[in-house]
């Protein structure tokens, strides 16, 4: 692991690190923010946090202004890239924002030549906690969240992973990718175009089926005025799926809001305590 | 006026525009933040905010975290940009990052071809403020704050004009152009080589030989692992400049923080606290 920066924040730190990466075999570049009550030896729950379409590592560091209230509630946060870069990785051959580099859309591709290195649900899932936990002042406590296609990627890996996060969250999330445009173009480029491979990773289907003794808690946040809701986001599929499999979520509807991080920094704070209340005690 | 984006933040509203300037002879962009007590009919107070080299109106809209505690405070807030931007504005020959375009240090230039266009302190104290007053729910209540290059240019424009705002407020301040390479660089391209012409632009000399009545209150931030401390910075002088002149100010330092925004959104919640005490209410 190579140290890019680091900067004091609000007690605690943000720090920007550079790994090679087995899963998407490329060097992949994440941030970490650590509580200032690491120095006292204590080891700290994490929140991942996953970004949407055209974001880096930096996007929520920089414009979330979750930091205070972070430090304050004694959480760890980790935003991983959007996607594996490099020479080396394919791109969009239009290099379109959706699709490509900045998109990975969290899963692990099946098609050539995004199968090389797009791999995010395993380097999101496995390899990168891993990394983090042999490294960073933290516990095995872990919770998700994330933003648009990142909002995707955290109900998706939540649902699928109750045993590892305690807590799931979203803003502005895609939840039914294989019936929107933006979903459909990710799902057929990288999965190919049968829509049963689909499935595993649409959150809207997963919580149809869902069938795992535990329930872990969903807070989802969205705004009325995102420009994006009704042909790309359209939270109410998801809610109505969590309805028909008797699963409470929590789903809070914003006038006037709109997709950006202006959005997401109004609302963070809650979504911090949200998480925090569900990380068990293990002092 | 030409309204360019609006976006609903912890309550508020942060909008930007474009306005034909006469000062600066060209289009200008300024962002504003609106606190939720518009709503109600409410005049508010404005902080108006003045960035550092290379930024705009956006940085700090984005990155400072500001707007949750500018909303419960009722504060308005203006972003300025930087300089004059546009085809026709002369930059700097080598296209550096410290003079011209980004860089306009807010003074009014006397040198040519700069003078036409890098007329910023006119513009900030004068022209600025009276559209913001015309066109936006605000009283005539000003505070001034700003980072790095923008906190030269708040002290200095603090300590001209304390009729006129009634808090001064500084993060990692350029305290005394007249005696650092970027200052030095900036003074003699806009107003050329007589260092008698800097003085009025220079808040350590303003300091020195201060003699209004009214002192407004100033609080300065700076981080101990700042880049530019030593060459650049050097706030002990200003300080010293005080104590001679009797003027009580407040000078923070603060261990391990750098020159970055994750500097700035650490503590500008005291900050706006400050100059909401300074206002007077007016209800």
């Amino acid at each position: 692991m190579e140290l890019i920066s680091s900067n004091k924040v609000s007690n605690g730190w943000h720090k920007r690190y550079k790994h090679s990466s087995q899963t998407t075999q490329c060097d992949m570049t994440f941030a970490i923010f650590l509580p200032e009550t690491v120095n006292e030896g204590k080891k700290v729950p994490v929140l991942y946090w996953l970004s949407g379409l055209t974001c880096s590592d930096e996007n929520f560091m920089q414009k979330a202004g979750a930091f205070k209230k972070a430090n304050e509630l004694g959480i760890a946060i980790v935003a991983p890239d959007t996607s594996p870069r490099g020479e080396d990785v394919a791109d969009d051959e239009n290099a379109s924002y959706d699709f490509g580099l900045g998109a990975g859309f969290y899963v692990n591709a099946t098609q050539a030549p995004y199968n090389k290195h797009y791999q995010m649900y395993d380097y999101v899932t496995q390899e990168l906690p891993e990394l983090i936990e042999a490294h960073f002042p933290v516990n095995n406590q872990k919770a998700i969240s994330g933003h648009s296609m990142g909002g995707h990627g955290a109900l998706v890996i939540g649902l699928r992973n109750p045993d590892m996060y305690t807590s799931i969250s979203a803003f502005s999330p895609i939840v039914n990718p294989s019936n929107c445009p933006w979903g459909e173009k990710a799902f057929s480029g990288y999965l190919g175009d049968e829509p049963q491979h689909w499935q595993q990773y649409d959150a809207t289907v997963l919580m149809t089926n869902y069938d795992q003794p535990v329930k872990r808690p969903i807070l989802i946040e969205q705004g009325t005025e995102d420009q994006f809701l009704e042909a790309q986001l359209k939270p109410w599929l998801f809610k109505e799926a969590a309805e028909n499999a008797s699963y409470p979520i929590t789903l809070n509807t914003h006038d006037g809001y709109d997709h950006s991080y202006f959005f997401i920094s109004s609302f963070i704070d809650e979504h911090l305590a949200f998480h925090h209340r569900h990380f068990v005690s293990r002092d």
